[in-house]
């Protein structure tokens, strides 16, 4: 309706063609399983090093299969990325999250308000820390680790929750640095 | 998927047959054009006079049909309330501005960050000021109002502006205060 | 001695004459009451049907006889009020404060500082609360409302002290969106 | 009416008798000239030489009579004390804002939102750039001293503003760290 | 003097000789270039693919000799990680940074207050922009961009600038979140 | 390397030679002892009533050698200034509390990140409330100075710790205000 053309990102978007080898290929295969090229691929491939150590890093704590679900690590990613105001981030990993919770409603209600949602107790502890890791990590301690710990996590999980908060305290400040726009395609994911 | 019971609101819930007339007639018409009753309707009818006040003030603000736009109005209520955090108010008139804008993808690009949507310079003017009525009104100034006045507002609609921000910053609060929960039907609405 | 001229609002201001029977009278009846018209009334009298479901409103949650007591619901105003630098609610409602509370001090002491005045447990829990809901309403829990209870207050009070913050969040931002003048009057009542 | 018992601080205050012959001398001549002690002399007379070195650096500031009048100063003061929630620093500089302004309403005016206080162009650039000093010092540079120079100040006069508002923030800091009262005494001063 | 012990990580740090080969001979190339085992390098190894990772992304970043100097890499570093008061990175690029420009006295200067650091226009706007990037990436816009063109940055250096920011808003909030203990060599480093 | 030339301040420097006599002499006094005169000393000497009373009131507080140590004044300072991005206080009170502690690498650490310091309970508490009294003074209560009791500290320390971040929350704005530069002399002090 009210949109105006929408450029993905503020830098230069790279061929296909022109790409590296194994980033073409990266490209190609999400594009396959999903049907479409998100944008951070086509936007993070400008610069060739920064996408594989980006996409390394993405997978080493997205794509693990111990510890946290997959619904938990987005769920970290949804509630870090609205307080950033990441637009890309937000739309994206929200549609990541339905799909991966089986819960169409989900996405809008951790990210108008986590507090609010009603969350398991594991939830709401691993919520709380990977928001202070955002917001306050100076003032992270040996107490919040506890609190974690007594919520039943693991120190592998504890860490997996910081590094998450972390990384995507990144991403959400590249997104909005580039002015990374959310491919359409997202906002019908996962309404059931 | 992980959601607790979700009550309506931390406070008591009447029951329609114990309502006013006026009130239960309010009720039941909302319910006749939606199909459910929202649960603003039935939390606040603990209270049958804020109950009326809170509507008329409602319906004076959003149902008017000169200057503002319905999707106008809805997009300020959006922009508010989730930097408010109110989540009933996000999903629930992040539905219906999907419905006025005719567009599924616009409250959640509003909520994650309506600098970044791409708006057209109407719709910016109009948001960065109903932010600044509702984050930092003490600092509006009549620079403010001239700024709306340059992007073609009326000063109806500036009034209309600054009203409506400044309702929402009520009862995001109030929502929040009672921990009102959005009704499922909700999400569903408007996803085209 | 350094004011400028003093319009009593950024928008236009009806003249009696011209406005609604119910809207003119209830501005003379406050006018025979308090000897002047407070300039709230001629502002929002530019639009009636807002100026109806704002008094209302007001009355709804202000002028209530049972739990909590006048005063305790001016504290709450003047408190809240501070906080969003609304010049005219905490002109105008600190003189309905020291009335309320017959103490020509108290308006000025909850303005600078509510904590450091010395209030007795149940005010405080009052005002803690109160700030909350204006300030980090997101944050509100549960545990919130059980803070008030232990401060005696009934679940009746603590919706009000909510509802009466919220109000004030609202006409707070109204009154600066609009650069609402307190009338001279207000500042010698009830300096005993 | 609601207030408790007030200590004058949370620190020992000493016995006239007890102090320092010019500590002791400086007191009697502040009651006799206002008819009362105000609290931060006694409290401060705990140390005397902190004392001798506030009471010095007080007088520098405030007492001088060239550059700024005694309102303005008293204006800054009363404007950077209620941005630090210091009662005992809005209530007595404000009975003394009135008498130096000889305006019973100014200084509820200042502290409620000096910003909407239509006050003169040379009164709002000092107060901003007081204000700017208070609250974010580390972003002041040349250009907030030209604004200074443009509204009319000369550089005396600019040192002076930027001095008495870290002087008070100093002061506001100490007085809420001692939980320092506000006497009696001081409300009904220069009401009018 | 006053230091408790100082374990290097509230994480399992592993034994060089447990590590993958290339983890190990990258720590070892460090250590024979530095002099010690920088205690980052030593926590992150606990988990190999992200410690690659995370390698990579910094050479990319930090190591490039296109473009922006090597000591306008560090300002930046360091201008972020004393915002996210995060101690481990002031200190290890605090070193780095003396070394890279060859001033012993920058590091301590950039810290406390950039902006007071009397730095030529090209580094203002580069920090000005990391700075907005870190704090405050949603309201970065075109206009913030262009005004780093005008500083004279190419488009490539802009993107650096960005990138370099909120890689560091990450590796921040991760040693924060995993009490990362700075090396004691670093201290003596470029003091001149 | 890269600064561009230093005035003392952006206020007028006089003449060693046309001060009053007691304030050349206390300058002299302090080039005796340091080698170098701390621009503090120049810039304030444009106003030798201030200068006075700055000093007797700074002697008052670091001087004094019971209670707190020399060093645990001088990290009130550092932790203080940081907070207020004075960069003339972190690197004149760096050098004095790495020469008071003989730790060449404490002022960094605290001036980091005071809380990930590792410091001893004794330090932690008091930095805390220092913390406190300077960011949010209006908030202390009885209990802050109840957790320094039970620190061990006495009430007179509690007062000083108190009366020291005040002070350096004043003269953090002053410096800050009239871009005091930081002698180049400092950051080679106490490197050990």
């Amino acid at each position: 309706m009210i949109a105006l053309s929408d450029p993905i990102s503020a830098f230069p978007v790279p061929d296909l063609a022109s790409l590296p080898e194994d980033v073409r290929a990266r490209i190609l295969a999400v594009q396959e399983k999903s049907g479409f090229i998100p944008n951070i691929f086509l936007a993070l491939a400008w610069r060739p090093e920064e996408f594989r150590a980006f996409m390394a890093y993405h997978d080493a704590l997205m794509g693990k299969r111990e510890g946290l679900t997959a619904a938990e690590r987005e769920m970290i990613v949804v509630a870090i990325s609205i307080g950033n105001q990441c637009q890309y981030c937000v739309v994206a990993h929200g549609a990541i999250l339905r799909v991966r919770a089986k819960d169409p409603a989900i996405s809008e209600k951790i990210a108008a308000n986590w507090r609010k949602a009603r969350l398991p107790a594991r939830s709401r502890a691993i919520l709380d820390y990977a928001t202070k890791v955002a917001t306050a990590s100076h003032l992270v301690s040996s107490e919040d680790r506890a609190a974690l710990a007594a919520a039943g996590l693991t120190q592998d999980e504890v860490w997996d929750v910081g590094a998450i908060a972390a990384f995507f305290s990144m991403s959400n400040r590249l997104a909005n640095a580039i002015d990374l726009t959310p491919n359409p395609e997202f906002q019908a994911i996962g309404r059931g």
